[in-house]
């Protein structure tokens, strides 16, 4: 069992809030990240996936289409666009690092698993301080 | 003279675009970075002055006041902000990395020579694979 | 179950050393590592909570709350300190990588628990080439 | 229990291929990684291992006799090398970033618990973006 | 006058030797460099243009026409290469950073020349440890 | 003309104060650096030099000697040591970046200029946010 981990990259913009909330209480519970015209990041994302090398090729999964799943299924959805509004997989849910976590293993696990491989975490770096990993459980 | 440099960050939500084009036009020329609904950017900041070392305090200038000066008048005014919305000293100008690298020089030109040193450059990384420099002139 | 990393930084002097050996035998033992008088590095501190994502905010722990704790119990404790001299939870221990990782655990455990959440890890860099990671168990 | 990690670095040639397969079909399979000229990388190499804390030293295991360990077994062997061509442990073996990480554990496994400590996991990162790890099971 | 600089990166394989000396006097010369079944590395390019900002788009110069030059220039020719063995800009020349990343100027100069900017820079890293600058002069 | 730059690390502990004032004094004007119990940095040293490629070998400076420059002449001197105790070339100096970047261009400048290149930059990073360049005037 070997674990491959492939980094990719989006940049989006976001706001936390509660629609039912003024600004104001949006403000005291979410702070600027709250602030209604908008901010944003560069997002760094690892995909970590897990199985069997394959003993012909010496993978455990083809990194292109890794890559290609990850791109498809992740960032041509997340990329240069606001999380809240645009995003079909978080719509109703709050632009959290933790939501948006699960919301991208919910969008691999089924793609990963039809190549052979077993999604086994995904990891968000929202700033470099602050990151959110997700094992599906 | 020697040369010394902070590094500071903000994240930011902006969007490339010409107000008389239409959408359309606007994803000809600046593509998805011309996305309506804004996309967004950890930046990071380097601000390089110059000056003589004092011989008593063995400084160019202290980093607490470099650093007081750069968060009150740029990360303040950028961080968890909307570039082409809320910053003053962006108002009329595309949020362009060269452009906000100017600004953010004109910005801090003077603050920094009342502390006896001399802003020599501002480099204005946008994503880890671009980034501007200015250096006044 | 979502994990949540908040990275912090401070930089310290500190010595390998055991009081009951002399300086040769400290230096047989500890290397330079040993200097009796002290050498520092920049620590980079990072500190990973597991916990249910609380479905009104988003968040396992709100990270404001989270670096409050840790620039309390351990930055103000660590930074610019003398890790053998100054720190009160290192008293008697060697100021090793491992048992500061270790000590930082013990410091932050009760108080992240208090804020709904579990401490997983402490993980800590003394260089870029080696660091330490703390369970708990 | 505690866990070290220790980062190295080599830089290596390689090249993904099938002896029995023609350089078209190895291209199809491997695509530019089957380039029969070669091509190469800078690895980065984290080797954990983990082990109660030494009461005496405060240590896991002595660094300086880890890395000592990683540099006759692995680095002297693989650095400046061809992984295909001049590496024994790596003989009738696919030179991908998973089999070269199984091959270095079991290099290292009995030489560190020969130490008192045990591997725990070896991390292999072939480019910024991919890499393997494995943890002997 | 703005600096705009666009990372990007390859990976290859070389080998620095004299064609005219034997494997002993290459190895006396260039030590584990000289390895006749050759090493590689990934490389880091930096490269900085310089030119006034185009009042209608914020721009130097498009960043997708840079990028776009520098990979058909310089990527698409380098990585995944043997830079000894399949470079022509690189032909009867040691395979050193310096010359590398003088020829990369020379391939990219009237390239962005051409698109109303000026290459002010090639910077190339071949380890974290070690890179070469080229200003053209 | 081509400038190559070489990358080294120290680990060392100093303070920052003026003998003549009291603890307090220091602790006004460095506030924190004065620590009197000491406080240390992982150091980054960038050492960038100039010359014309040398046709034969392709190296501006062959790096195994400019390293051993490095390694000898700050690198042992400094490593694991008390900038202000245990620094010749800083002896009756205040332990700042600047002064540090200012005694290592000293002690490195007329030994680079035997083996045929000119230093022509040093860039010491204290921590990750602040540092020093100097290049000889």
């Amino acid at each position: 069992m070997v674990y491959i981990t492939r980094k990719e990259r989006f940049n989006a913009a976001h706001r936390l809030f509660l629609p039912e909330y003024t600004d104001e209480e949006n403000f005291r519970v979410f702070g600027k990240c709250s602030n209604p015209k908008w901010h944003g990041h560069n997002y760094t994302l690892f995909v970590t996936v897990k199985g069997e090398v394959d003993e012909k090729t010496g993978f455990v999964i083809d990194l292109k289409i890794l890559s290609g799943i990850i791109h498809e299924k992740i960032i041509d959805i997340l990329d240069h666009k606001n999380i809240n509004l645009e995003v079909p997989f978080m719509e109703g849910k709050l632009a959290s690092t933790e939501n948006l976590a699960v919301g991208i293993w919910n969008e691999l696990f089924e793609e990963i698993r039809k190549e052979g491989a077993l999604l086994h975490c995904i990891k968000l770096e929202e700033t470099e301080n602050n990151c959110a990993e997700y094992f599906g459980e």
